[in-house]
């Protein structure tokens, strides 16, 4: 509906070219003279374009030569630089953050370490302090959206809110105690308080989110599906990750893969966002398309552990859902999708041995409108298209890496930086600007986190339980 | 002679702690509150420590005690952040900044394209301008010395000797014509001619760059060698890269690969820094042990083209001089070694199937020392020690990707932006200064690239010669 009356407008602002008699179209954020990547279903680029935003959302993507049709409040002059949509995060535990660095590389790093140091680490606390940081990184590196799974999300949740960014929160639920809850049970519960809070919120999408299937039982999985129905919601889960799982999994339902096991029990669903995905057969490929299921692909940190690289090429020509997740800042390390560009695009030439796989038009694709397909999103976000809402990054073209520009795509790709990043817009509103962040105060997120790491080193690091 | 003058004025520094009577040391620059990472034989890392610099040379690196006893020209409290040595970058063809991201992901790229576009684009002008833009990029990303093989060195030479940067620059040799000869005798003419021009420059090595094996004949490969002897100049050589290579090799010399048929004609010496070196077995890896070869590792380049992945760690336990390189601007894409860190670590990770394998540590080590020994320049440069050469780099850790640091490795490998280097200090000056480039005008620099780049849009872009 609200698109037609903006498709009814563009119209008649198309109408009005030539004739300087009409009065200009107000509008509330006008970005002009860019190199507009639209990542449309065409994949149109406008070398001289514009973007015009009214209130939340993209009014107009045009060539440019209308741009004088419009009445601005604020107009940015991209000057030749790169606007795009977005960047969305598929995947991550952005309170984590506040334990970057910590014991890389340890064999079995998760059962051995991770889950010991949260057990004695995590708190509201902890989980808001990192989120801020994390928050921060994303935003200074052109994330707008992101996909979150950890504890306490409501803490996650309410600085989210304070920054303006979007996301989706999923509730971890796990069948051994953790901070938040003594059991699965009642990691529900705290879940569905979580959900029933947030379900309303314009750029919060709460969700559920089972930790994995091995470290969850049938039982577990059926119910958060039943509820997932019931609420309209989510689920993320960790999913085909590790030989751990495979053998657990297998162990429990006669020699299934995961991702048989998991449509087995019912539990492959539209609303699902399966993260990692490294074990899969084509067979289960064909599930994850039959079932609409979603796919974060975290490739940077799926090598960092040695796991091995989940079969995007095959997912993307099959037609799955998938984009590009970082997963947490102890896995990837940085949170920032463009961190990840260069390296999806070279480590799938590699593992296909052909320098042609995964282009860097695809790669866009898959942290862009690829990615809001991946979270059932691709609706509202993902690309610039009018009716869409307005989350724009520009790309500054002029640091010496980004020099020149033949193709924007490819020096997105293989030159840029997250750093390059010069302003990123969420819902309509400019949070960072000229690499300020105009929502919070960056310095006080920052020595707070410094804080809690001095805590951290005084716990687990002086102690000797970490070997650095 | 120098070192031990040198230690023995550090020995009469540490004696004056506590005696506040004795005058202070007189230096050029200090900088304190560092977290030093000196890259010496035991790794030593201060926490709180400084260096200081006496004209070009290093004249101490201490735990930072004694910071009252220097009286400094200039100070930089680095208030925590990371100082280490400059960056080394092994291999790279500067100039071709101005090809970057032209035509990415072609097959069978250099034969099919860059060799017809440079034989169109390569001149003077070129040369130096994409230098200049390189050397930018370089710098800011921390790069203090690189190694380069292009045409028309001398003009790269006179941008490093503006810029007040380090380098190995090697004048190309190759049996076709280019821009700057027209067959192998005249390049060796030229590049004798430029090895006269520049051998007692402080700052830059000349050198001999024969292109590769199979694009020489065994006639100017043993003349190089010869004439690299007579002039004690490095001989910087694309080896073990392609398959083609290896064809055109096996077929020339009965079927040795290609480290082998350089054994064989007397080219592999201490002299000669290989640049790829992926196809190497274990006895080719012997070869490169016994003659004393330096080694370009160009990781991210070379799995870009899908070529695979050199044995880096198999190299380092050998004890093969290794560093990291980034190969040219059309191949890598990025030339600052700081963007290279984090997909050396994970790919090698995923490639020996070991998380353990690639620490941090090694990784900052192939950066700085490793690469000083590639290039034989190790007694002069890579690491913080008193003596050497004053070549050295401030790392930010504000910005939210470098928050916490818990290990300083594995912040600056897993975490570090090149756009994170705050300060670079090349020969005792200060050339870049909180990302201010102090010897060049990097707008101007800037702007010349893109006219360029507009020359090159009309000349191969517009005609269609470049599908992009």
């Amino acid at each position: 509906m609200f698109k037609k009356t903006l498709l009814a407008a563009s119209l008649a602002a198309v109408s009005l070219v030539g004739n300087t008699a009409m009065a200009a179209e107000k509008v509330d954020l006008l970005i002009k003279n860019a190199t507009v990547l639209t990542m449309n279903a065409d994949k149109t680029v406008y070398e001289n374009g514009l973007v015009a935003v009214k209130e939340n959302k993209i009014f107009a993507v045009t060539d440019g030569n209308d741009v004088n049709e419009y009445k601005a409040e604020k107009t940015i002059d991209a000057d030749g630089d790169i606007v795009m949509p977005g960047l969305i995060n598929t995947h991550t535990h952005v309170s984590m953050t506040v334990f970057r660095s910590l014991a890389d590389d340890v064999p079995d790093r998760l059962h051995r370490y991770i889950f010991p140091l949260e057990s004695k680490l995590v708190s509201r606390d902890m989980v808001r302090i990192g989120a801020q940081l994390g928050n921060v990184e994303m935003l200074k590196g052109g994330v707008t959206t992101y996909a979150d799974m950890y504890y306490f999300e409501d803490e996650v949740a309410k600085t989210v809110d304070e920054i303006g960014m979007r996301a989706v929160l999923g509730e971890t639920v796990i069948k051994f105690p953790v901070a938040d809850a003594a059991n699965a049970e009642e990691g529900i519960k705290y879940a569905v308080n979580f959900i029933e809070e947030y379900k309303d919120h314009p750029r919060i999408t709460p969700a559920f989110a089972p930790h994995a299937p091995y470290t969850n039982t049938t039982e577990t999985l059926q119910k958060i599906t039943e509820l997932s129905k019931k609420y309209d919601v989510p689920v993320m889960i960790h999913l085909a990750e590790s030989e751990r799982e495979n053998q657990v999994i297998a162990e429990r339902s006669g020699g299934k893969s995961p991702v048989e096991y998991m449509a087995d029990i019912g539990a492959l669903t539209p609303n699902l966002v399966g993260a990692h995905m490294i074990n899969v057969s084509d067979s289960d490929i064909e599930l994850l398309k039959k079932h609409d299921v979603g796919v974060a692909h975290n490739m940077s940190a799926n090598i960092k552990s040695a796991k091995g690289v989940a079969p995007a090429p095959k997912m993307l020509e099959e037609g799955v859902r998938i984009g590009l997740g970082t997963d947490g800042p102890m896995s990837g390390n940085t949170i920032s999708t463009i961190d990840e560009f260069n390296q999806v695009a070279k480590v799938h030439k590699l593992v296909s041995k052909d320098r042609a796989a995964m282009p860097p038009m695809q790669v866009i694709e898959m942290a862009t409108i690829g990615a809001a397909r991946a979270l059932h999103m691709e609706d509202t976000i993902g690309s610039l298209e009018m009716g869409k809402l307005a989350d724009i990054i520009v790309v500054d073209t002029t640091s010496p890496n980004m020099v020149p520009v033949y193709n924007p795509y490819s020096a997105l790709v293989y030159s840029a930086y997250a750093s390059n990043v010069k302003h990123t817009i969420v819902d309509g509103k400019i949070l960072m600007k000229d690499r300020e962040m105009l929502t919070v105060d960056e310095d006080a997120i920052r020595q707070e986190a410094l804080d809690f790491a001095d805590k951290v080193r005084k716990t687990v690091v002086e102690s000797g339980e970490v070997v650095q």
